[in-house]
């Protein structure tokens, strides 16, 4: 066993805190890394405060992570000792299922679906047909963590064009948002509007800005809309209903990044006949939807989950050609409680990324969990 | 000046009743037809009682009819004098837009959209931007009615395989669940999934079938089981959340059916990946929907408003070929505020058709509107 430490979320109250726990010895095709960076999502705050009723305490969450190879299994022929890599948010999936068969391991039919970075499986294994999942264990530790343990096709390339504390946001932001613009074939020309404008619709638009498209931002942010124009996008404010009527039909695709249940009755006249606004942002129940706008020019709301692990190289090697990555903020793990309240006030653009050598500062408690 | 008389609502409380109005004489491009059949669909209540906030009275609904043509405008080479001919929801739209250069009137985008058998324009012409529709007035009266003029390319043909009152309601409910099959690509062998089970539901399953799919019916009423099951369908309760489980992520197209506000949870789940469940019935604001549902396989909503003129055409011709049609209950026009209140309690899963003879039996007041 390997002596790893992280930062943990106990109850969906307190705030999170040093914690000690122990990580399998990696296997024949397992890479061991020791963490360098690791992005802060807003899923890791549903997740460590119970908002999605699923959570397995202990919970150490965190699923953009890059770091250093340290060890690999004797069966490992595409990663060396000191390569940069990355982890997003699975790191395995059932492998037999035909979506996992296709590449699409984010959308695994397999009988515990993809296995989570953290908090996996998402169906808890004890309960699930098929038992444990093949970490052996009935929960996973996420990135907020000095060393990981992955399989290694479940690895990503960090190139050497992308700093590795910018690459770890693009592993769920970036790979979130480009899934779905690549699938629904967002392109040149085209015009595109994001719904909000934190770390999703930051990366977002940044991405279908490189793709050629016309960027329009809606946040409820006022401070944001300028922030958005520095882009390269249009910005209007979401509350501001004169502003939205000379964009009524013109949109090929929207992309809401909202973290929470909203609105989307505003933006469906919005989109051209035929066309998809895809929610990324908010895995709930959303508010209700007037079907009249959808019928009346045959428009679609769809959702999309993260992406395939080729996706996640796609969109990193994508960003570093075009020179893109999320603004960020470098976090030390020690102000992580304070990070989440600024998250959850919808307060920050740019993504905080927790800066790993912080945790060696932390004295954490012998006993194991 | 032609004078016309039919059934009409004055007020959303009201029964409807006889009234007496006039119609404009066919011009250049214009078909004068005699009103046969005219069939009931949900839609003519919603609209009767105002329940889409935006019913202009006197009303007149009616957009399921078959007539016989009594006078043809001197431009009119597609249709002659003694043609059986069937008029669906729409009777003009602006011709100019992109939708309708593509032969998609039914999206029109022209400032009034498509021209509205009954109560169009649907924007009341007189708050439109282009003003009066091409009608000269601000409401149009269906085919609750005796006579009707409708210009010739709006028109489609009855071919004789098919009973001129057993067509009628194909005109609206054939064309509005045939439509989205043929958008979304149903074919032989797929597992298509038909919710609702009332005149649209009816034709959705007979369509389906004779396209080769395998059908399931959800119904709310357990009494339609079985005739749902006479037809080769499977049928399964919607309250019985065990029947459910089995279809979970097996359906490749789910079309909603049912004529209200209603709850699209239970199905989610049901579909495929990269699969769509469309919503037909009701155009309005439908229950929340839980984006994990359609998220995690990538599912997508959707809405389809009833079909273009060619696909009409082709719903007629597709039915005559495969010898199907919806099951019907013919009506006297003096029965139809009764007709209305069991559909209304969803008892009905056959189409009332008028049988616009019976019209000849009222006395009509000789006020004009």
């Amino acid at each position: 066993m390997i002596s790893a430490r992280g930062y943990a979320a106990h109850d969906p109250q307190s705030p999170l805190r040093a914690f000690a726990f122990e990580r399998d010895e990696p296997r024949e095709r397992d890479v061991q890394i020791q963490v360098l960076f690791c992005g802060v999502c807003h899923s890791d705050i549903h997740q460590a405060k119970n908002e999605w009723s699923n959570t397995v305490y202990p919970c150490v969450p965190g699923h953009e992570v890059v770091g250093r190879v340290t060890k690999i299994g004797a069966g490992v022929t595409t990663h060396a000792v000191g390569d940069i890599v990355g982890v997003g948010c699975m790191i395995d999936s059932c492998r037999h299922c035909k979506p996992c068969k296709l590449g699409l391991q984010n959308y695994c039919e397999g009988p515990n679906s993809w296995l989570a970075t953290y908090n996996g499986p998402m169906v808890p294994a004890k309960q699930a047909p098929g038992g444990l999942n093949t970490y052996g264990r009935d929960n996973t530790y996420g990135g907020y963590s000095d060393v990981l343990v992955v399989r290694d096709d479940f690895l990503i390339r960090i190139p050497p064009a992308l700093k590795p504390e910018v690459a770890a946001p693009i592993l769920c932001s970036g790979v979130t948002t480009y899934s779905p613009m690549k699938h629904w074939g967002v392109q040149a020309g085209q015009k595109v509007g994001i719904i909000g404008f934190g770390g999703l619709g930051d990366m977002a638009v940044k991405l279908a800005l490189a793709m050629g498209a016309q960027v329009v931002v809606f946040t409820s942010t006022e401070a944001k809309l300028e922030e958005a124009r520095k882009l390269g996008a249009d910005a209007v404010l979401e509350s501001d209903a004169k502003a939205l009527e000379p964009h009524a039909s013109s949109f090929d695709f929207m992309l809401s990044t909202v973290p929470q249940r909203h609105d989307l009755n505003p933006y469906l006249p919005l989109l051209k006949r035929d066309c998809t606004l895809v929610v990324v942002g908010a895995l709930e129940v959303m508010a209700p939807v007037n079907n009249q706008q959808v019928a009346f020019h045959r428009r679609s709301i769809s959702g999309s989950l993260i992406g395939s692990i080729a996706e996640t190289q796609e969109v990193i090697d994508f960003c570093a050609l075009h020179g893109i990555g999320p603004d960020i903020e470098m976090l030390r793990i020690q102000d992580l409680n304070e990070a989440y309240a600024r998250i959850e006030k919808g307060e920050v653009r740019f993504r905080y990324v927790i800066d790993m050598a912080s945790l060696a500062e932390e004295s954490v408690p012998t006993t194991l969990a």
